[in-house]
This record gives C-alpha cells, sequence and structure tokens, in this order.
C-alpha cells in the first residue's frame, strides 16, 4: 500500500525481491510507527534473522518472507551438482523454519517453492523455479487479500464508522491486509467512513500499526483506548467491526485472535452490531474439534507491566526523538498476567469474510470444498 | 492503610493534619507507584493547588483536604474581630472551591465545617470547631468506607479472585477506599483470595494506584491489560468484579464510573458473574433521572497517544530511575478520542455495597430514607 514521504505518495509491499541483488527487501517493522526504513537482506541466514527478530510479523508476510528466503539460498549456490544443491537447499530451509519454530506459514510456503523447483532438471532451472514460485506465493497473498476486500467492501457505507482491533493490516501481509482489505477497497471505492483503531494493549499493534497505515493512506480514523468502545458502542457510535484472526476453527467457526477481541465480539451481540472475521483461507484450521483446544500463548508479563514508544520531543531533550524506549507504567512490585489471544464463539461473529465469499462461521465445514478443506 | 518501607508497615492516611504546625499532610500522589513521600502544605492556598495539581485526587480525599483546607486557613486568622474574620474564611472557601470548579465533595465538606463554625462566639471559638469539623468529616470518610467493607466482606471466600476496575481505594478517600473497603475487611479475616487489576487505560490508575495499594497492604494481585478480563472470565478465571463509582443515580441505579467500567459489567452479564459497585452515601445523585443526563467528559487526547511511567533502570542511562516520563505509543500522525467515563444500567449491576448496607441498584430509591435521601 501507499507510504507518504514528504507529501508523496510510493507504493510498497510488505515484503519484496530485488533479483539483480538477490536480496530480499523487508520493511523495518519494529521502528514503525515513528521511522519508515526498508531492510535488504543478503544472505538467507540474513532473512531468518529478520523472521526471528519480528522485523516482519503476521502470517502472510513471514510465509512470503521465508518463500523469497528459500530462492535466495538457492540461488546463492554456485556450482551445478543437483546432490550438493539439494543439500544446501534443505540446510537453506532449516535455518529459515526454524527461525520463527511455532509458525506454520514459513513451512508452508516453503513446501510450495520445493514443489516447484523439482521440475526443474538442472540447478539453475530450479533456481529460476525457485523465484519464480516465491513471487507466486506473494502474488497470491496480495490476490488472497484483495478478492477479501472485493467481498467485504459491500460492508461498508457512506457515512459509517467501523472498529477494528490489533493489526490485521497489509504490514501482516504482503499487501493489502485481511481485516483492512474491506476498508482500502471502500476507500477506493471513494466511500466516505470513519475507523476506529483499538489501542491492542498490551503491544499496541492498534496505536502503532493500524493508525501507521490508514495515515498513510489518508483514511479517516481515531485510536481509542481498549475500554472506550462499549461506551461508544451503546452511544451509536460503532456501526461494524471488522477484526482479523490467528486461526479460525472449520470446524466450529471458533476464531482465535489478539486478546480483547472476544470482549469487542460480547459488546457487539448487545449492541447488535456486525462483527466480520477476515482471513485468507491459509487461517482455517479443518482439524481441531474445539476452541478450548486451541493453545493461548501467555507472553512475558513486562509487556503489561510497561509500555514502548518514543519519549517526546518536548521532554527528551535529546536530538534522538526516534528510538523507542520502555516505560514501567505499573508499581514497580506489582507482577501480571498476559494471556495473548482469545477465543471468540461462532455465535458472536456475523460472517467470514474469505477470498472465496463471506460465510456464516457455522457454515464452514458445509462449505469446506470452495474454503480449500484437502 | 499500611505503606511498606524497609520491611516495616507503617499506617497512613492519604489527608491528615498536623495542628501544631498548621498543616495539611498529603500524600503526592502523582509520584506513586514509583515514590511515596508526604506533602505539608503551610498555607490554605498550598492547599487550594494541591487540590488543583492533583497531589490529592479522589471524591472523598479532595472532600476531606477542603475541609482541612479552611480549618487551617480559619486558624491562620490573626485578630478577633468575627467580621473580618468572616470575610477571610470566604475568602479560604472561594480558593478552595476554585481548585477543581467541577468537583462537588469539596463544597460540600465545607458547608458541614462552616455550619459547625456557626456555634462559636469568638473567633478563637470558631478556629477550634472549624478544626473539629474537619476532623469529623475526614473521620466519618473513613467510617463510612469501613462500613462497606462491613457489608462487603461476606461477598468475598476462599480461594475467590475478585476483579477491579481503575483506582476506588483508599487513595481516592481519607482511608480505607470504596471498592477496596470489602478486599482489606477480607483480608483482616485472614481469607484467602486473589485480585486482578485491571491496567486501565489510558491513565493507568489500576496498574498504579491499585496495584501498589494491593502490594504495601500484601495482598496477592496481578495486573491485567484491560483486554484480557473477557477471556479470564470465559476460563472461569474470575469469580467477582467490585468496582466504585463517581456518580450512582438514586432513581434508576445507573452508574457513571471510568472507562471501560460499563464493559466489564457486560461481560460479567454473560459470564454470571456477580457485579458490585461501592460507594459512599455523597456519591449517590437523587437529581438526574437517566444515565443519559450524565456529561461524559472528553478528556485530552494525549492520554490516549501516551502513556507515563518511569524508564527501565536498565535503558535509562541515568541515575535518576524515579522520575516519570511520557512515551507516544500511537503513530505520530494519529489522533485519538478519549471519553473518560462511561454509563452502566441497572439491569447489569448485582448489587451497590453501601455504608447502609448492600441493595439491588433498582431498589435505591425504594430506600432512599436509610440512604440519606434529603
Amino acid at each position: 500500500m501507499n507510504v507518504k514521504n514528504n507529501g508523496r505518495f510510493t507504493h510498497y509491499r510488505t515484503v519484496s525481491f530485488a533479483a539483480d541483488h538477490n536480496e530480499v527487501v523487508l520493511i523495518e517493522q519494529r521502528l514503525l510507527p515513528h521511522q519508515f526504513k526498508l531492510i535488504h537482506t543478503q544472505h538467507y541466514r540474513e532473512t531468518a534473522a529478520a523472521i526471528r527478530d519480528m522485523i516482519v510479523r503476521g502470517a502472510g508476510a513471514i510465509g512470503a518472507t521465508a518463500a523469497y528466503g528459500l530462492a535466495q539460498g538457492a540461488r546463492a549456490f554456485k556450482g551445478a551438482g543437483l546432490r550438493p544443491f539439494e543439500k544446501h537447499v534443505a540446510k537453506v530451509i532449516k535455518t529459515l523454519a526454524d527461525a520463527r519454530p511455532t509458525a506454520v506459514d514459513p513451512v508452508n510456503a516453503m513446501r510450495d517453492v520445493v514443489q516447484s523447483m523439482r521440475a526443474g532438471q538442472t540447478v539453475a532451472e530450479r533456481q529460476a523455479l525457485a523465484l519464480a514460485a516465491a513471487e507466486e506465493f506473494a502474488n497470491e497473498d496480495v490476490e488472497h487479500c484483495t478478492a477479501i476486500g472485493r467481498h467485504g467492501v459491500k460492508l461498508i457505507r457512506n457515512g459509517m464508522t467501523v472498529l477494528t482491533h490489533c493489526n490485521a493490516g497489509w504490514l501482516a501481509f504482503v499487501d493489502v491486509g485481511s481485516a483492512t482489505a474491506p476498508i482500502y477497497a471502500a476507500q477506493a471505492k471513494g466511500r466516505k467512513f470513519r475507523v476506529l483503531c483499538d489501542e491492542t494493549r498490551p503491544r499496541c499493534q492498534g496505536a502503532s500499526l493500524t493508525a501507521w497505515e490508514l495515515a498513510q493512506q489518508g483514511i479517516d480514523h481515531r485510536v481509542i483506548a481498549d475500554n472506550a468502545a462499549g461506551h461508544l458502542m451503546q452511544r451509536g457510535e460503532i456501526d461494524l467491526v471488522i477484526v482479523g484472526s490467528d486461526r479460525v476453527l472449520g470446524r466450529t467457526g471458533e476464531v482465535a485472535n489478539k486478546i480483547g477481541t472476544y470482549t469487542k465480539a460480547v459488546l457487539a451481540k448487545r449492541h447488535k452490531i456486525p462483527f466480520y472475521v477476515a482471513i485468507p483461507l491459509s487461517t482455517i484450521d479443518w482439524i481441531l474439534r474445539s476452541g478450548r483446544a486451541i493453545p493461548i500463548e501467555e507472553r512475558d508479563e513486562r509487556e503489561v507491566l510497561c509500555a514502548e514508544g518514543t519519549l517526546d520531543h518536548s521532554q527528551s531533550g535529546t536530538r534522538n526523538r526516534q528510538s523507542k524506549r520502555q516505560v514501567r507504567v505499573a508499581n514497580p512490585t506489582s507482577k501480571a498476567l498476559n494471556p495473548a489471544f482469545d477465543v471468540t464463539p461462532a455465535e458472536l461473529i456475523t460472517g467470514v469474510i474469505t477470498p472465496s465469499g463471506i460465510f456464516k462461521p457455522g457454515e464452514l465445514w458445509k462449505n469446506r470444498k470452495v474454503l480449500g478443506f484437502r
């Protein structure tokens, strides 16, 4: 999507590839929203480190980064022997997969690339096929998000206020995003609407990343404390909720997403506000039979006890206003609980927006053929 | 309540009076939770400034501070002429009332003191009566909170987890607090339980003040993000919610309190978790006929866009780890909405814990005689 620089808009993808220099090009997300910077990795190990160190995050984005990283590693191989080449490729795959051992997207993305490479008879052919497959993976990610936007755009009408939680934007994918796809599509159609970004404590992805995305794109938006949406719904000031998801259970329609999503769904139900979940098909889990079986990651309590941001220029007394600092918000001798995700039952969800259309959460299983169940 | 210092507990009130030196003694709340410090004001203007600058905050606490400030001002008068004395007293009252012009508690507290003073025939008598009345006001505030604890303590049983929101603790009153009163009473009875403190963005009074209070008192507690309570309720990990209030409507049972309270009440209802509001009788508004008539203060958006705390020692590079700093959490070019309060309807509230007993919110009007309606 667009990034505004000195009043001009430039289009970027979160992840791309510079074939001439064999470089993976990434937006350095850890510096956002305070600084926009591209990182060019020159070696697959550097690409793996970028995944590990969360320079890039989000399911679609790390999938594409791993696919490009594999192509990068394959293309760096010197020689013509297929056996040493395949040995090298296996090492590249292991390095990239180990960067985020619990994430499934890099593994799935690299499986696609490996499958494509098999058609090549020579090292050179396989190297070319690897890059083509990585490009195809990235392009498909964009197409899927664009299709989500095409289906979801009809939900956003003139004058509406749309609430979103956390960041399921283009920074989490190669481009466009999932929850943001209908928003960007509605903007492209010239509709006038407003977006509220839940701050999304403890990591504040809504206040930082989603608000940054929307600001770059010139979309009218406001940040709110996670506490405020209930009051605003009560006063009739929210018309629609769209969130992303980390995992949607195909059998039950339950939705795992960033902590606080469940609360917003409960509030939306009470106020009869439509609540939608936007996802690519790869987010559907066809195996688990209950949301209770989804492991809820308990993250470092420091995320809750502290907050991260830049020192205010007016207060900092230094010229370096860009670097992030942590402040201890909570009482120094107190501890915290920090569950990072929650599970929203199907009854609270109006619809699941997918690249194949919008489905009731209870009807995913019935439509599993269309939704990519194998 | 207690403050722990070098392993020893010392008992403090939020507000007290040192008669020998004619000083109002206040806990400097702006430094909490990172530093505990007492302020001695030596002039009623300094006391007014302490109210204005929020060295002291909370309905009961600023009421008592104004009452003591009035006694302090009256006692500083030199001379025996009743007419110049009363003129002086009027100036003192105006100065203290103007410190927080929208707050009703200082005005009500000073009205009590003025009424008592009238019985005095000389300046000296009136000066003595002013101090006695201020002491009585402060002692009654403590008695009311203690009575809330006596009634509310039966709600907290062994093994329970109690959720609270914002700070309705002893720092907001002269001592004991309202929402915290049943908690402290249960501790005194030796019951074993745990308290969860909602962080309470944007000002984080839960993470800072309530967590500090509970830590000083040695009560088992954890801070949670405002997003987390829904998930914890869903998993059966919260048994009871107790909050304070800024205004309870005697006619409808509606409760105005810090933003986010309504959300917790909606969640508690869904999970059949008892939701109580603890208040002194002075919090009941017998006039307003609808919660829609309660003005909802929209505060500075910077509260949402930023977070305040101390720089981590490990990161600060300086010796001054106590002073608070603001960091910009949100995207620098984004704006925020910041409604500071919300209104919870009576149907979501299990009971209102008052010094006169626990009442269903819909039955306050029926019991108005007992509840101090005049």
